[in-house]
C-alpha cells in the first residue's frame, strides 16, 4: 500500500492516524451533501429567495473571507450574469476599522461563513442591517451568531467539518448560492440535478489525480488561471494548495495574468488552467495560447478537447452540464490534488500549521 | 561604482544601457508629477467632481486591471470610508464575455487605465454608459479610446511612461482619485499638499532600500500584507515585485492572511507589512503579533515605532500626513525595492519578459 490515504475511505475502518484522513472523508461526503441540499434544502432556499426578490434589491454586497470569499465571488458572477444585478465584494475594514456607515437602502448584503462565528463578519453584518440593508447569512450553522444577526439565513447543511481545509462546505456554499440566485429569478435549479452523481464519479478518479500530483512534488510556485465562472475555482484551488502544501500558488483571471504576472511564468513555473465549457473558457483561449507560446507547463482542468492540447490534465464531464454549475464540479479534482500533493510532500493536510478552524479576525 | 543604476539619474548623462534606467527616471519624476496635478490638474478634477456630485450616484463600480486595479481599490476605500458610498470592483468578463447588461441607473462607473487603450475596458465602459451609468475614465491619455467613450475624463498628467512597470502613473492615479473623491465631498484636498516634498525625500533614500534589497536576493517567495488604506499598496508592491523580479509575491489583507495563507509563512518566508499610521495600522496589530510569534522575517514599511519592533524596515514620515494620503507615499520605497531586487538578481526592470505596455485583453 502506498503512503497515501485510502480513498474513498471506509467509514467502518478502525481508527487511523493516516495524514489527510479527515479531509479525505469530508471530500468523499460531497455527493451526499449536494444531494441533501437539492432535496431537503431547496424548498427553504427558494422561499427565502422569493421573499427577497419581492423586496427588489438594486445592488448586492458580498462579505466573506477565505474559502467563503471564493464562494461569494461565484455568487457575484451568477448575480451579475443571470440577474443583471451590480455587485461588490465588501472591504470589511472600511466598516470594522474605519466605522464607515454607508447608506444601504435597497442593498442586499450576503455574508458567507462556514462557521458563522467570525466577530468581524458579525459586526459588519449588524452594521449593514442598521444601515438599511437586507441581510442574508449563508452558513453551516443556523445557531451561529452570524445567523442570529442576519434578517435571513440559508443553511448549507454540510454537517460538521473538522479538517482545517474547507472542502464540503465550499461546494455546499456554491450550490446553496446557485439555488438562491435561481430562486431570485424564478427558476427551479434543474441544471443542478446532475451534480451529485457526477461529483461521485469525479471523486472516484483519485488515481488520475495522484499521477498529476507527482508533477508538483518539488514545485516552488504555481500559477492557477481561469476566466468567468471558473475564476472562483482558480482562487479556491490556490488557497487550498497554499494552506495544505504551503506551495505559493497565485491565482489570476486570465486577463489579469497578461497585465504583469505573466512575466513570472516560464518553463519551470507550472500553470494550471481551469477551463469551463462555455463563454468563460472561450474568453480564456488567447491566454492559453500565450502560455503555450511561452513554453509553460500547462495542466488543464476542463473538457476533453482542452486537456488534449495541454501538457497534461484532468477531463471534466461537461456535456449537458450548464456552465454556471460547472464550478461545483471543477473544484473537486483540485481539492484531491491539494490533498495528494501535501501527502507527497510529507505533510498532513488535515492540520496545516498555524491555522484554527474558526478564525477570529476583528 | 556598483552594478546598480545611478539614482537619481542625471537627465543630461550620455545615453546609457544600464538596466532599470528608464524605470529609475520615471520613479524620480514622481514629485514633479504630483506637484503638477496639485497645481495644474486640481481645478479640472474638482469641476468634474462637482458635476458628478450633483447627479448623486448611489453606487460606484470601479473597473481596471493590473496596476490601475490597485489604484481603483484605493478609490474604493476612499469612497466607502469618506463618502459612505457602497462600491464594487467590476468582474469584467461578466460584461465582455457573458454579455451581462445590468441596470446601472444611479451608478457611477469609474474606469482606470494608464493607456486608456485596452479593448475590454473600452467595451465594458461603453456597455455601462448604455446601461444608464455615469461614466468616468481616469487615464494618462485624454485622446485615448477610453476617454472618448466615457462621459467624463480625468487626466492623470504623468507624461509618457516607457518602462513596462508602471510607477509614476500609479501615484498620479492615486492622487487624481484622491482629489476627485475630495471634490465629491466638497473638500479642497489640503492634506495632499505635503506629498510632493515628502515624495522627493523618500526617493532620495535609495541606499536604505538597497540594503533591504540584499535580503531578497535569493528569496523564492514573499508575502506582503496590510490592512485598510495600505492594502492597495501591498497588492501593488506584490505586482511590481512579480513583474520585475519574477519572485512570487502574494498580497493579503491581514485578516485574510489569517484565513489560510498564514500556513505558508515560516522563518524562511519573508513578510513585508505595510503599516499605515492610523486605523488601518491599528487593525493590523494582531496580525503583526501572530507573524512575530511564528518567527517570520518581518520587514515593516511604516512609522518609526512599528519599524523598531520588526526585523528590519523603512521608516515613513507620517506626522501630519493624513492616513488616507499615506498610500501615495508608502508605495515609493516598494517601487525602489522592486527595482533594486531585480537588478541584484541580474535582470532588467525596464523590460520584463513577455509583457507589452498596452495589454490588449478582450
Amino acid at each position: 500500500m502506498s503512503a497515501t490515504t485510502p480513498y474513498p475511505p471506509d467509514p467502518h475502518a478502525p481508527h487511523s492516524d493516516l495524514p489527510g484522513r479527515i479531509m479525505a472523508r469530508e471530500m468523499a461526503e460531497q455527493p451526499s451533501v449536494l444531494r441533501r441540499l437539492l432535496s431537503a434544502g431547496a424548498p427553504a432556499i427558494r422561499e427565502v429567495a422569493q421573499e427577497i426578490a419581492a423586496r427588489a434589491p438594486r445592488f448586492v454586497l458580498l462579505t466573506a473571507r477565505g474559502t467563503s470569499d471564493n464562494a461569494a465571488l461565484y455568487a457575484k458572477y451568477l448575480l451579475e450574469i443571470r440577474l443583471g444585478l451590480p455587485c461588490g465584494l465588501t472591504s470589511m475594514s472600511t466598516i470594522t476599522a474605519y466605522g464607515a456607515r454607508p447608506d444601504l437602502t435597497d442593498v442586499l448584503v450576503i455574508t458567507v461563513s462556514q462557521s458563522g462565528g467570525s466577530p468581524d463578519l458579525v459586526a459588519s453584518t449588524r452594521a449593514a442591517r442598521a444601515a438599511g440593508a437586507i441581510t442574508l447569512a449563508v452558513t453551516n450553522n443556523p445557531d451561529s451568531p452570524l445567523a442570529g444577526v442576519s434578517e435571513y439565513h440559508l443553511d448549507i447543511m454540510a454537517g460538521p467539518e473538522r479538517a482545517l481545509p474547507a472542502t464540503k462546505t465550499y461546494t455546499a456554499s456554491l450550490l446553496t448560492l446557485y439555488l438562491f440566485v435561481e430562486g431570485l429569478r424564478g427558476g427551479d435549479g434543474t441544471p443542478a440535478k446532475v451534480l451529485p452523481d457526477l461529483a461521485g464519479q469525479l471523486l472516484a478518479r483519485q488515481d488520475e489525480v495522484r499521477t498529476l500530483a507527482a508533477r508538483y512534488r518539488f514545485a516552488e510556485r504555481m500559477v492557477i488561471t481561469s476566466r468567468g465562472y471558473g475564476y472562483p475555482t482558480a482562487r479556491e484551488a490556490a488557497l487550498k494548495l497554499m494552506e495544505t502544501s504551503y506551495i505559493p500558488a497565485l491565482a489570476y483571471s486570465g486577463a489579469d495574468l497578461l497585465h504583469g504576472p505573466l512575466a513570472m511564468v516560464d518553463n519551470v513555473s507550472p500553470v494550471i488552467a481551469v477551463v469551463t465549457d462555455g463563454k468563460g473558457g472561450e474568453a480564456l483561449q488567447p491566454v492559453l495560447d500565450r502560455l503555450r507560446g511561452r513554453g509553460a507547463d500547462l495542466v488543464v482542468i476542463g473538457p476533453r478537447h482542452q486537456v488534449e492540447q495541454a501538457s497534461a490534465g484532468f477531463v471534466l464531464p461537461t456535456e449537458n452540464v450548464a456552465e454556471e454549475v460547472q464550478p461545483i464540479l471543477e473544484i473537486l479534482p483540485l481539492q484531491l490534488l491539494a490533498h495528494e500533493v501535501t501527502i507527497a510532500r510529507g505533510q498532513d493536510p488535515d492540520a496545516p500549521r498555524a491555522l484554527a478552524k474558526v478564525t477570529e479576525t476583528r
